[in-house]
């Protein structure tokens, strides 16, 4: 039944109105050497406001999802500045911050704007401008986004941290580096298909495990890229959306939550407690199972990360996951298509953006617009899951094209 | 007539519901140089959690403002350190940044959050530690809060922009170097009964006119510390108030707005537009008058600017707010109380803590809890006021007692 997600029965608790999303634009992920965290953003923004065939004049409030431009740029007060270099003022804008999840976050707050009622059209962007620093220095920056006192300090990285998880989770599963390796296959063979992917080319098996270790198992091909880019979508009261398109992306769940920022607190390293979190509230939101769903965008930062996330999703049991990637089926065409635009791994990490990057690939399948290849038949329902650090932040979405 | 304020005749554009402040918390503002940043937002969440008589499992939300914990301290991700550190994980929690704004932007989103019907306890907060830098540095850091490649690339500093505000404004308006130094004489007076102020020492006109040039015409004393600090309140809808409170302090209106980030693309040096904007909309929302308003708290970031608010939000034409200095008008007692916490100058800057800070005040006053003689008498209604950078972000919130 059309608009009763998370509305009818909640009384007071409920919100006020549902919200759709109505327009998108998105920048390549990638080395983009001649452009600034302005120009990605504009670009990214640009696409939007025409897309929906307004004027600029016409958003209300922005909020755009950015890690550190602080530490890569030094330019933080990011959500002004987007304001500024669109012209839009005096339009308030505000940037939020929960490091590789700054995109999926921006998107909560967006939501909660047009729910609430204040806002009939909001942007919510994400932008990160990685590339301006050396490639070790940004590794350093990303460190940040981890407990700085009893991980960073010690020299802690975030492919070490997940290195922990991968090597926990073979012992513990049986997971072997032919198969976690099938995962970048997987999103290089997708990246492939996406003209806005940072790495297009397909690679083998043998291509990741002859790859340089990185941080032991993981090697450079288990990681994903530093990237520049941005992403941008419109949202509206889901009965205002008619003004802007004629497919109205539905947002019907959409939660967040935390979990400890240091792998040492934690009781299970192979399990995000937010992204666990999170999906039971977006689900419970949605009024959605699993089932449901057909496809999901999944925050790889690293190869394990996609594994884990389908198990802490819900999708698979606990030490389940990789199995689909023995029998293919997170293919386009397989049973749970996951990642279809490449993922981080293959479509890019431009950290502040990627959350609302996922979004965009979403809406576009959802639509039927994914060209290349890659459209998943008749996706009705999407999801999308957006991790900050090594899981202390997770955001998960659900859409419905009705 | 309590309860209407911008709801009643909205329609469907209308907020949910009224949202209160139920319970505050603060850190003193000064050099802390055994606590970081974790221990400061323990401190003032603790503070309000305790105040509110309930447990930090209640809190539903939590949205904190730190401008730069990346430059700072090598630490971003701060809203969810701040859950983890306090105990309060999975619950959602949220960094926003505005630069000196975002503690102001972020009890914007965090009063979305209770207007939408999404969460019924919130938690905003600000923090920021920036003693563990170098001097020279923490104003390099500030100085990200500018559009980089226009202004803080080619060595502009925020003493050196507003400067040149000053210049501009004595020139035009033929404020005197003297008057000036009234604003920082009353705030350290109005610091010094204030126990959490950074600064508790009184000065003179002598004092301030003494002091060494930072950037012609700002004196030291003309200018704000670099603090650590944190700041917290909850917010409840109003209806539910009574469950923490006998005190609720109202929010009938709140505004944000942006503007450019550098001064050269402004048509007047000497108006923030962001302040006239979020002014104009605050009040408009609140339905009140500015002969309303009992006390305000301003962002004094720099003396010339405490100047420069009075006038954008509309207490005094342009080129006449430093008259009521030369009348003693906004001393506690006078017409217009400013700053009776001892506002930036005084009371200290601990840049992402000040907009929740300058609340903390507010609530004080309107509940008849202001210490050491700064209580302003039958105080009913306040404002605040907090600026990012040099005013590419505004926040005007205001707040009722009845």
């Amino acid at each position: 039944m059309r608009g009763t997600g998370g509305f009818s029965k909640r009384g007071d608790h409920g919100l006020k109105r549902e919200v759709a999303i109505v327009a998108v634009g998105a920048t390549r992920f990638g080395e983009h050497w001649s452009k600034g965290l302005k120009d990605l953003a504009w670009e990214a923004g640009v696409q939007a406001v025409e897309e929906a065939g307004i004027s600029g004049k016409d958003i209300q409030y922005i909020v755009f999802g950015n890690m550190s431009g602080g530490m890569f740029e030094g330019q933080e007060h990011v959500g002004a500045l987007v304001a500024d270099f669109l012209g839009l003022n005096p339009v308030p804008a505000t940037r939020v911050e929960a490091a590789c999840a700054s995109g999926g976050v921006a998107f909560f707050q967006g939501y909660l704007a047009v729910a609430s009622g204040m806002y009939d059209l909001v942007a919510v962007g994400g932008v990160e401008k990685m590339t301006d620093v050396e490639p070790g220095q940004a590794t350093e920056i990303l460190s940040a986004a981890m407990d700085y006192e009893w991980e960073a300090y010690f020299g802690a990285t975030f492919p070490g941290v997940y290195a922990l998880m991968a090597t926990r989770y073979m012992h513990d599963y049986g997971l072997k580096p032919e198969t976690l390796a099938k995962v970048a296959v997987k999103n290089h063979y997708h990246g492939s298909m996406n003209p806005l992917a940072h790495f297009r080319n397909r690679m083998t098996v043998e291509d990741v495990l002859s790859s340089p270790i990185v941080a032991h198992p993981l090697r450079r091909n288990d990681c994903c890229p530093v990237s520049d880019g941005a992403a941008c979508v419109l949202l509206a009261p889901l009965d205002e959306a008619h003004k802007y398109t004629d497919t109205p992306i539905i947002v019907k769940g959409v939660a967040q939550a935390s979990d400890t920022l240091s792998l040492l607190e934690r009781r299970d390293i192979c399990t995000l407690n937010a992204t666990v979190q999170a999906a039971e509230k977006a689900f419970a939101m949605a009024k959605l199972a699993r089932r449901d769903v057909d496809l999901v965008e999944v925050h790889d930062c690293f190869t394990i990360a996609e594994i884990l996330a389908l198990e802490d999703l819900g999708f698979c049991a606990k030490g389940e996951a990789f199995k689909l990637y023995e029998e293919g089926e997170t293919y386009v065409g397989g049973r749970l298509p996951v990642n279809t635009d490449g993922g981080l791994k293959a479509g890019g990490h431009a950290v502040g953006a990627t959350g609302v990057k996922q979004l965009v690939e979403i809406v576009k399948q959802l639509r039927g617009e994914a060209e290349g290849g890659r459209q998943v038949d008749e996706a009705e329902i999407g999801l999308a899951h957006n991790v900050g650090g090594s899981g202390a932040t997770a955001v998960v979405t659900i859409l419905s094209r009705r």
